[in-house]
């Protein structure tokens, strides 16, 4: 955050009861994340910043606004180390209307999935948003995208040129989610980016499931500074050993918390020091169902940690993790004034909050009216893409009639797919999808209008008896994912958003059943988030119709396209296979019958 | 520090085992300071990083070192926090053969004293000849030298216009020691260098002593991160219950540690989190006689903190404050191989020191020859001002014969100067010093050839009975100050060091009684450690000899120009009012008698 000479000038008077506060908070519990002390504390608040802590009274002039905490434990704004918010669905400013009631005030994010469907005036126009949001992002540079092997498409290539660029912007705290096979793999433009950032004073985000050993050391010595995805304790407490800061991931649907928490109830307390925690993806639904760091919070005390110390990950922990703590994770003067109003610290329950010094929520609903911005033409989400017949869903092989012994994707879990080898029927040439044998087909389909890719496979695990379902909201590269028991269906629900200009889709015999619409570049909406929630169940919903008994079918198909997922997945250029780094043929075998 | 792709590919690669290690350390009990535990770890090391901790068999190949521990402790290097090495008149090289073998390997300094009779050439000058010494440097850039008020004279000034240049270089990790009253008073300068700071991620450290309530406040709002001058522990909770690191001070002068630690001892276990050690200006017979950060890690173990807990405070607790926690401060992959091979714990015992992955000294003495480099004219010591004759040194008053009541700069510790008034004869028109009265003359002279300022005061405490003393060595300007019982020794002290091209001199009667010279610039030597320790007790002997009783005669005199210091100061410029921000005249009254 850059200050000019000005703004310091303003800042040291205000912090110097030159000018009086605008604000002063009476009557609270200061719960002071840097010393874990608890106390009564008065705080002043000029403009967005803390002024003083303690005795206030010097600060108090003619128009200051007495706030009265009435007891309750005020507790710094909380910070989610980890996350695409855009995999909510919601926009920036329905995001921010979710979850800073429920006391998440600073985010960690690369903003990846609105760079990957525009570009970086697209990522300009989502600054501008976060702005006139209550909710701050504190930006790290994706270290390049596209991030698969074999490469895909997506509509704007972040390349080491680009960090020579944004590297230097305030907004940039750092380089996104560099991960461990790009570093192993010495990757140029992920190099690049590394060493840029140890030019520019900018600290280096990690992704390293599974590391440990001689892959950890590697990628340790490459300069990566944290982590968020440790699969066990065991592996975050070598991470941890190793120097690394953890950050303890509770998605919707990978939930490590109570795992990965037993690092430090059941190893050494001592660790807590430099734990954090982040939600990484996260639906509309859970967070109305559940809250936001809130609930990690409450997760973690249930697990065993004191509240303070939870206190400390969802704050002052992150913000020292990513070298933010002169700005944000603390109640100290100089700092920004995001306050929590906390009624009770166990069961943990943020009642008010405060961002940039101004009170915006209550009772887990802000307390405005706050609308998204107009959107430019780069979000005004026009699919680049052919319309599709059912043809272009027709697996076809070189025989005519007989067998084919297909491999086909399996899911197993949301970040698992396993090889099943599945023999299916092939009549005219083409394969046969068998919904009997839960093996039917997924497609994706290159939305930027770069190449036009379309790639097909086969999948099981979702066990769709039929119709089909798309998505165009689809991380990382966010192309238009399909999935479906019949070629018609899938081509259906494709031109459909085509049509739609990107959302979410299941139909059922050129019917469509539920339709999410996600008009910000197809990937997210305006929407208020507690209606995204509505339509989110009802979508997952019309999937079960269709036959999944998956948790979340539609989210399990849309992550089909990250490639760091062993063993398989699906991009617009292929099926991948995740150990050889390639592509591979579905076909296993081909058995001609007359 | 900037590591280019090619230097990245070759850390990956040593991380990764794919190239074997220089040298293992096997047999040791790691100290991990990042986990508070200790246990039986081997270490690869490669070029200058630690490739990998734990378990090495991956790393060793044929022509791989094996260095065994022999079961001794392996401690992270030691930080000092804030030091002005150049107040111990050794040079970077000397000083490191000083420090290095007590297990610092690292220093946070401004260099300020080099510049000060340098320029930005001379800082270039001292950054090679740090770069060939076992001792690192993290420099802050000075927020602006002089550092006095009003303006005394220093060779180069260093103004934000400096910053703007200074603040891109890859050898600056921070703006120096800040002083709050700069801070407070808006100065252009500092509140441009903290702006520019903010623009190019730098941490702003400072220096607050005795600041509380709105005054820390409005510092704090500056976005100063932490503080090394707290005079007790009182103060030294409030700073870090508002936010900041807390460096605690043991000097040669200001023994503040057992008294500071008390913030942890008896206030607050949890503040050690945040507490690191300096020891901003020492001697190097202090060195010699008690040892350097190895000291200060026995003093708080002394005071009842755990081992780990003061190892903690000597390493990563000052690598985080000072965000260089990615470099130094642990053993963990990945971090410059700084490693103390540790034979007890308590009290603790420094054997053998590696740096940058190397073994460099044992017993407490470098285990290689170590040369200072050829020094350029830079800093080949010419006092750029002009030779001197006793009546430079008479203080000469509009009466001829009487009385002059005048304000003596009364000594009463070695950053405390009190006002003390004296009568003093006046005889053909001169106040005469009178030792029986103790108070005698004191001059400043301006010696960089800028404006050929001389200055002429009255001082008490330091009860010369006869002769005078003269450094060149006196922070932070390092003018020529000189200090008599009768203006013709000062004189013929201050033509000394003229000729001599700088130094400290002691004399009697225009006779030299003790000479240790300094002519790298005027302030430092490059003679080994232990042959400088033994001539600056000479000089305070001698001074003792001329009647002095104070502990550090001449450290306490050469302390006079620095003006932030209450409640009286001597400058080039005029005898300085501290609370006033004004120079003053000393002589209060004058009565003419026949």
């Amino acid at each position: 955050m850059v200050r000019t000479v000005e703004e310091l000038r303003e800042r040291i008077r205000a912090g110097g009861a030159k000018i009086p506060a605008e604000k002063v908070i009476r009557n609270g519990q200061l719960v002071n994340v840097m010393t874990s002390e608890i106390y009564p504390a008065d705080i002043a608040v000029y403009k967005d910043m803390i002024a003083a802590v303690g005795d206030v009274e010097d600060y108090v002039g003619p128009d200051t606004e007495v706030i009265d905490a009435k007891g309750r434990y005020l507790v710094p704004g909380m910070i989610d180390g980890h996350i695409h918010s855009e995999c909510s669905k919601l926009s920036i400013t329905s995001y921010a209307k979710a979850v800073v009631p429920h006391g998440t005030t600073s985010m960690i994010s690369g903003l990846d999935e609105y760079i990957s469907v525009s570009n970086l005036d697209g990522l300009k126009e989502i600054f501008a948003e976060v702005k006139q949001s209550p909710l701050k992002v504190f930006w790290g540079a994706p270290y390049k995208t596209p991030y698969t092997v074999p490469q895909s498409t997506v509509s704007f290539n972040f390349t080491k040129d680009v960090h020579e660029q944004v590297q230097q912007w305030p907004e940039c705290y750092g380089v996104w989610e560099t991960v461990t096979e790009f570093v192993q793999e010495e990757d140029e433009d992920t190099l690049g980016a590394i060493s840029l950032a140890s030019k520019n004073r900018l600290p280096v985000f990690g992704c390293a499931p599974m590391a440990s050993g001689t892959k950890l050391n590697a990628y340790l010595c490459s300069g990566v500074r944290l982590d968020h995805e440790s699969y066990d304790h065991v592996e975050a407490v070598e991470k941890m050993r190793k120097g690394m800061h953890m950050l303890i991931r509770e998605s919707c649907v990978t939930h490590f918390l109570a795992e990965n928490i037993r690092a430090v109830t059941e190893v050494n307390p001592y660790l807590a020091r430099r734990v954090s925690f982040c939600t990484d993806d996260v639906t509309a639904t859970d967070i109305m169902e559940k809250g936001h760091m809130d609930h990690l919070v409450r997760l973690a005390i249930a697990a065993g940690v004191e509240p303070m110390t939870a206190i400390q990950m969802a704050t002052i922990n992150s913000a020292e993790a990513y070298r933010i703590d002169h700005l944000v994770g603390s109640i100290c003067p100089g700092r920004i004034a995001d306050i929590l109003f906390v009624s009770d610290l166990d069961p943990f329950e943020v009642d008010e909050v405060m961002t940039n010094g101004t009170m915006v929520a209550k009772g887990h609903k802000l307390t405005y009216p706050l609308s998204a911005p107009a959107r430019s033409p780069i979000f005004q989400g026009e699919l680049k893409c052919a319309k599709t017949t059912a043809e272009d869903f027709r697996y076809h092989v070189p025989i005519q009639n007989g067998k084919a012994k297909v491999l086909s994707l399996d899911v197993k879990g949301p970040f698992v797919r396993k090889r099943r080898d599945v023999t299916l029927k092939v009549e005219n040439g083409v394969v046969q999808p068998d919904v009997a044998q839960d093996a039917i087909m997924v497609s994706v389909l290159e939305r930027f209008g770069r190449n036009g890719n379309r790639s097909l496979a086969f999948c099981s695990g979702w066990k769709l008896k039929k119709g089909a379902m798309a998505s165009t909201n689809a991380p990382d590269d966010n192309n238009l994912v399909v999935m479906g028991a019949n070629a018609e269906d899938m081509s259906f629900a494709v031109n459909y958003l085509i049509e739609q200009g990107g959302g979410q889709v299941v139909v059922e015999d050129g019917k469509v059943i539920e339709f999410l619409p996600l008009p910000v570049g197809g990937i997210v909406s305006d929407e208020e988030p507690e209606t995204v929630a509505v339509m989110e169940k009802k979508i997952d919903e019309a999937a079960r119709y269709l036959g999944s008994d998956l948790p979340n079918p539609m989210m399990y198909m849309f992550f089909l396209p990250i490639t760091a997922i062993p063993d398989y997945a699906l991009t617009d250029a292929g099926p991948v296979d995740y150990k050889a780094l390639t592509t591979y043929d579905p076909i296993l075998e081909l058995t001609e019958e007359e």
